[in-house]
């Protein structure tokens, strides 16, 4: 069959014009049935019109001028293949007239079946198939579809006179209808399609064709069809397909039936045909939800040979498409017709499941399998869920979703309280209004924690995916009380009341709803994990600033650290009373002295922190964070002023109020963009040098344990620097007192110097502060936050606006901004490069967990990301997918390349022989 | 005369081997004697090694081998000019050995004079002179300079040798020691030397030459020039010219003297010769201070031909210098001798005076007269300045000079108490914390203001600049008490105690200071801002806010209005309430009718704004704080709630509580980066619309207006923008508003939408961002802010330390940082005027007003700058120095041009000839 026609592309006994690669001219359902049809799979024949002519039907209001011609021999040709006519008063052939893009749009565009059928007709098709139910059941869905689609007749219309009629008749579904009463339905019909349609239903099939096909091009520009296309991003000028295709009538009896399956079991992977099926009905009907399908494995038992014969050709079809498909099927009389076949969507357990199934099967390469899952599908499955059914409460309120899995747990409304409750076993979420750094006690016990403000990057967002629990933050509908309850929503709880969060969604619930597990044992997924780092180019490492988060990490495979900020070891009660003297201190003396009290402890911390990262290196961030957060807030040292005055303590009371005043001097309008960072070690030079002290003293020190054998690899970081001028001066201040320890213990070990590029001006003058660095790692968290002049703590109120609005496509907290933020780290990469090829590069602010983020980075290359331990899986996963992305555009490339270099040798060859 | 020596260049009897242009060579003092003799001016005869000779020695420790060579030779030329040699016992040639470097350095190397004298030659020129008190007194001037400077014994040992011997002799100075006082001073003097110098002093007259040249050549690299080269940023690299002069002497009696001048006053401008003069002396004498010099005006009286005859030369000297000299003579026997000449320098009054003088002399062009004047020079005449003297008590304490000129007044501790006192008729200074925008009223009826926080860009700063009044900021040392009271320094003051400020310096001054007033009505200065303003190429615009800011601003030549911030129009107490009743409203309904409100006062503010600026632009930026700018603060509602329940006002009492609530939800961790700018326009889209409304209803008034006769020219402003969408959202707005107000008054009028740049992103997307706008205008201050990751309000803690200990060259808050800020704003231009060639663009930050990041901006190209109305004299300045330059660099390019065209064209007709 050689394609002669240029707007139609038929299909049919085995031959196609088309091949299931041409999804942009034929859309994807005549793309797959011109694939099937080749594939010699059991596909009714037919033609599709290509979107070209949709197109230019669009545009231009009418047909293309070859199509009609185009028509007439396709509509012959097909007449030929199908042994029947269409019109004919005997034999009349009938057909279905859909629609179909290239993207799928699922409903969103109109579908015309039993085109043909006429009031002569009806009586052929009647005889021929020797059932009047049957032809005129047909004839009133043709009436139905045509009348409402077409003809614009309201849907209403319909239904009511069918429900008079099925009412008068005492059927109470169509299956029990008449003959005589689906006789007296038609009759109906096409009165009420000249009252509602202003004219009367056309009689000549060639006329329905034509309207059908009209019909199916403008309903590309129906209301549906373009906000959903809006939603979804979808090209307003790609048109649909409109594909016209023999009838096949699973209408006809007992023996006919019409069933939607998938391959595999779509919630789980499990290895069966999973679907539904349907006896005597045509396919819209499992849609309509009228009756109740049956299992599709039911068919196993009434009707065994159809069954085996389904299942050989799903296997055919995974065979083929190498992929889990979703496909409907329709049976005229026990024969069996595929209509549809696509990539079947399905549930995060199975999408990780079938994909190694089908590698172990062969049916795919370990690098399709990895490409087959995506990363948001490992948290879900790496997280618990609230069980929830149809009886389950609904929510009390709705929060934003900061970080997935559920928690269930009572209420605290205080750190304090958190840590006393959870002191007696309970478990225990966490309500604030929003969290500090001061909470971070009572975030370590609680099961999960609930914020009336703050957003996705918010405090306690950030740290509820670096502890991996369930939060939701930003929940307007809470209200704190005074005292010991929260309103939330219309309810009133108190401390101790049960609540059930559910992360993924933001819904709060209130009681005690039961979870099912994380499936994190789950043999597939360890098998896909280690397959993901096989694959993967660059290097995922981990936040982590304890021994235990160290621990977590390599055991989710971490490469490393690419962070541990050194200030969350500061917040224990013992070290809080020396940092809090060594910020109080009124001179370098004293500040030494605390300073000193501080050293041997940090030096623990890091020695833990090596020895649990075996020969990989380990980030260490020098203090970041403003003293103030460090301090007692001026309302607590109040009480406590309060306190010594009411006991008379006279003496305590003046010091309390000289301490307020100092703390009171430390608070800044802006502490984001205050003194923090680098700015500290420049203006107390000691708390670096006690630091810088602490991290090689450790290092040597487990470096000399016999038993660890390895040296570790320490890897010192600056934050904050805006200027070639701070790093210098502060990489030779790390120098000398690495000198200074090294001499001392008459002993060196290697180490390296880095800084965070985490300000736009450090973007700009990156390739001058490289010169005093071995490695630079991007704070995304503030170069986001600078770039844009957002405050994480604030944002809220507007960025969610922002979202809702369509303003911003996506959160620039969570994926990476392209266009503004990664500007600045294209142009710092690109300039650090070419000053120092050998540097290091990371990323280690919160899109290092992103996927979208991931690829962006790996695509300029970056060495590492480093993200939070509950985010390891992901970040692997989508590192993978990135790396085997640009390893197989390279291919294309090269196989580009090869094929012009084939075509000159070709040419070259022709020219010397001519 | 046909220069052949490499090292040494001679000048004498009318003839020079180097020019005034050959400072690099032979330093700025070889230069100009080379000049002077050349245009016959009577100057001593003598030679200068070059810098090259310098370089040479300091690198090498060694005279480069050819200059003892070159030396004889220009010696023995020397010897035949002057009629006298080198150690001739009868008539000694005596010559000075000057330091002289291409920049000026003063007093900070050496000089040495009287070389050439020994036992033998004294007497010979006690001789030749007549006179043994002069020969001894010249060499008991050199015995001591060249002791102390080349055989480095101690000054002191000389002045307490002299000292003793004055005491021996009853002399109370030398001019009444005898010849044979002087003779025991001599043989003193050589003893002295012997020991303290560990050798005799060189009878050998070479040697005492070479030792003396070899000692200049070292100065250079003495400890206080190091210094001070690196305290001025001058090059370590150049050297020193030494110059070999023959002697003149003003110690040969009566009819001699010395004396040091300037053509005008350095002060005033005056034109007279102006200096001191010493009989019977040589130069150092004056420097030294042991005589008290007359003025030179007095010659006019004793010695009326001299004076003529100086007048006459110095007169000379102007035209040929073209500029205010400053020159150094000495009259030997009644003979005048110019030693040296350099341009002035003087007072910023004079700077303008001598420079309108000189170009209404014709000595000058205009554009050099703009050259010649200092842009802050301009702020200081336009300052009033505390009247310091002598007796003037010390400062209590220092500050940052946030804003120049003088304060005198009584101390207000807070917004209210000024506003009462200066009720009263009393002068206040506003001493407090910090300023926030609540201290707007106070600030506006304070003479200045004193703060203890925050630096040179904070509120406080921001304000007195605009505002044109004296500010200190920044002032540690103050402790502000409770009650009524205030530690300066160690000085505790009180409420209504005076105060006066030095905003120039930061100094604090204890009481009632007298003042002089600022030189605003100097006929001079005016003349030099209309040149100014004459041949800027870019157009200065000012900051205004109210209509009496834009008077100002038009009466000093402003250009239009570069930035109206509207907010600070909400804060009268009668709008505040309004505004208040706006942000509380917790419906749209409520915040409209509140706007409503609004509406006929903005609308008036603006027509009385364009009614100041007859057919300039007024660029209105639309409403850009945090809302809770404008709210009272948590405290202030406690003591309003406290109050309630004392009164047993329960109702109010709680609709208090939540007004609170409602405030404290609107606080912000880091409002700089929070809910404000165009963010505030999109979230609560009824202020946009009201402000544009208030604009547009205001413009077609006035332009209505008959009587005005002008139509006005409103650019609306959208500050903040992050973002393309941001931008094409809100432009869609502000037309929309536009329309339905053109609509309903049945008229249009012109007017245009622009946006700041002041985030980083926005100058990173620029591009996109600018398709929406007619013009863009440069935050600087806001991108300075966030491309550092500075707060303003909180960096001087850090930023001090920076600049204290040379982190920081310059304050980037101050001036435009080109490396980082500006990467930014030239990204941002070349994009915009790509996408839009006929855009407008302008800067609207605080560096629109200091002159060096003005010339950064002129040679970007922007179109404008605006700054406050208190500097626009400065910008102007600085705008039409930029203009020059630039226009100076073109010029000097086509020049090259046109040069090496010709060049070519010579080798062309060379070549054709050939």
């Amino acid at each position: 069959m050689i394609h002669v026609a240029k707007n139609i592309y038929r299909f049919g006994n085995g031959v196609a014009d088309g091949n299931g690669k041409m999804t942009e001219l034929l859309g994807g359902k005549g793309a797959g049935l011109a694939e099937m049809t080749r594939l010699s799979f059991p596909v009714p024949p037919g033609f599709t019109i290509a979107t070209d002519a949709c197109r230019f039907y669009l545009s231009q209001g009418i047909f293309p001028s070859d199509l009609s011609g185009e028509l007439r021999e396709s509509l012959a040709w097909l007449e030929d293949v199908a042994g029947k006519r269409l019109g004919d008063p005997k034999d009349p052939l009938l057909v279905s007239v859909r629609s179909g893009a290239a993207v799928s749009m699922p409903g969103m565009m109109d579908t015309i079946l039993n085109v043909g059928l006429n009031d002569e007709c009806v009586q052929g098709l009647a005889e021929k198939s020797g059932s009047e139910r049957f032809a005129f059941d047909s004839y009133r869905r043709l009436l139905q579809m045509f009348g409402s689609v077409v003809m614009k007749v309201p849907k209403e219309v319909f239904d009511s006179a069918f429900k008079q009629i099925s009412q008068s008749e005492g059927a109470s579904r169509e299956s029990e209808f008449s003959a005589e009463a689906l006789r007296r339905v038609v009759a109906v019909f096409k009165d009420l399609i000249l009252e509602f349609g202003g004219r009367p239903f056309p009689q000549n099939p060639q006329e329905q064709l034509s309207m059908a096909i009209e019909t199916v091009f403008e309903s590309w520009r129906s209301e549906r069809a373009v906000f959903y296309r809006k939603l979804n991003g979808i090209s307003e000028n790609m048109g649909t397909a409109v594909t016209v295709q023999t009838m096949v009538f699973g209408n006809r009896g007992v023996d006919s039936g019409t069933g939607v399956g998938f391959s595999r079991n779509p919630s789980n992977g499990e290895r069966h045909i999973f679907g539904e099926y349907l006896c005597d009905a045509q396919g819209e009907d499992i849609v309509a939800g009228t009756r109740t399908p049956t299992s599709i494995g039911q068919l196993e038992d009434t009707s065994p040979k159809l069954y085996a014969e389904l299942r050989d050709l799903v296997a055919q079809l995974e065979r083929h498409y190498r992929d889990v498909q979703d496909f409907e099927f329709t049976v005229e009389s026990g024969r069996l017709f595929l209509l549809q076949t696509r990539s079947a969507k399905r549930a995060a357990l199975a999408a990780v499941q079938t994909a190694v199934d089908m590698v172990e099967e062969g049916l795919i390469t370990k690098r399709e399998g990895i490409s087959r899952v995506q990363p948001a599908s490992i948290a879900e499955i790496l997280s618990p869920q609230l069980d929830l059914h149809a009886g389950s409460p609904g929510p009390l309120a709705h929060g934003l979703p900061a970080s997935p899995g559920a928690a269930v747990g009572k209420i605290a409304l205080s750190t304090s309280e958190a840590v006393c409750m959870a002191g007696r076993g309970e478990s225990v979420i966490l309500v604030t209004e929003e969290t500090t750094a001061d909470d971070i006690e009572g975030m370590a016990v609680a099961v999960g924690f609930l914020t009336a403000r703050g957003g996705a990057t918010s405090h306690a967002a950030v740290v509820a995916r670096g502890m991996g629990k369930c939060c939701i933050t930003g929940a307007r509908a809470i209200r704190m009380c005074d005292g010991d309850a929260v309103w939330i929503g219309e309810k009133l709880l108190h401390a101790g009341d049960w609540l059930s969060l559910e992360g993924s969604t933001g819904r709060i619930f209130e009681g005690q709803l039961p979870t099912r597990a994380a499936s994190s044992d789950l043999p597939a997924l360890n098998k896909f994990l280690s397959w993901a780092a096989e694959v993967s180019t660059s290097v995922v490492r981990a936040n982590a600033d304890t021994p235990a988060d160290a621990k977590a990490a390599l055991a989710a495979g971490a490469q490393g650290i690419g962070l541990c900020r050194t200030e969350h070891m500061f917040f224990a009660p013992d070290r809080l009373i020396a940092m809090r003297a060594m910020i109080l201190a009124t001179d370098v003396k004293d500040r030494i002295k605390a300073l000193e009290q501080l050293l041997p402890m940090q030096q623990t911390d890091f020695e833990k922190l090596f020895r649990t990262m075996p020969g990989l290196p380990v980030t260490i961030r020098l203090l970041d964070p403003p003293l103030h957060e460090f301090l007692p807030s001026p309302e607590e040292i109040d009480v406590q002023i309060a306190a010594a005055r009411k006991d008379e303590n006279w003496e305590q009371g003046i010091a309390l109020e000289i301490e307020r005043r100092h703390i009171e001097s430390l608070t800044e309008v802006n502490p984001m963009m205050g003194h923090r960072g680098c700015r500290l070690s420049l203006t107390y030079p000691e708390i670096l040098q006690m630091q810088v002290k602490a991290i090689l003293q450790a290092a040597l020190a487990v470096a000399g344990d016999e038993k660890a054998g390895f040296e570790p690899l320490p890897e010192i970081m600056v934050p904050l620097v805006s200027s070639e001028e701070e790093m210098s001066v502060l990489a030779r201040m790390i120098r000398e007192t690495a000198d200074e320890v090294f001499a001392r213990q008459g002993k060196s070990i290697r180490y390296t110097i880095g800084t965070m590029i985490e300000l736009p001006r450090a973007a700009i003058c990156a390739a001058a502060i490289a010169r005093h660095v071995s490695f630079i790692s991007f704070g995304t968290n503030d170069l986001t936050q600078m770039t844009y002049g957002f405050s994480r703590d604030d944002a809220r109120t507007y960025l969610d606006y922002y979202l809702e609005n369509g303003i911003f496509k996506v959160d620039p907290f969570i994926t990476i901004d392209k266009e503004g933020v990664g500007y600045l780290i294209d142009l710092a990469m690109k300039q650090v490069r070419m000053v120092n090829p050998k540097i290091k590069i990371g990323v280690c602010g919160e899109h290092g967990g992103d996927p979208e983020s991931i690829h962006f980075f790996h695509s300029l290359g970056v060495d590492y990301v480093s993200c939070s331990v509950a985010r390891l899986p992901i970040a692997q996963v989508a590192m993978a997918q990135a790396s085997q992305k640009a390893d197989a555009q390279y291919q294309a490339k090269t196989e580009a390349a090869s094929g012009q270099l084939a075509a000159q040798d070709e040419l070259l060859s022709q020219l010397s022989r001519a």
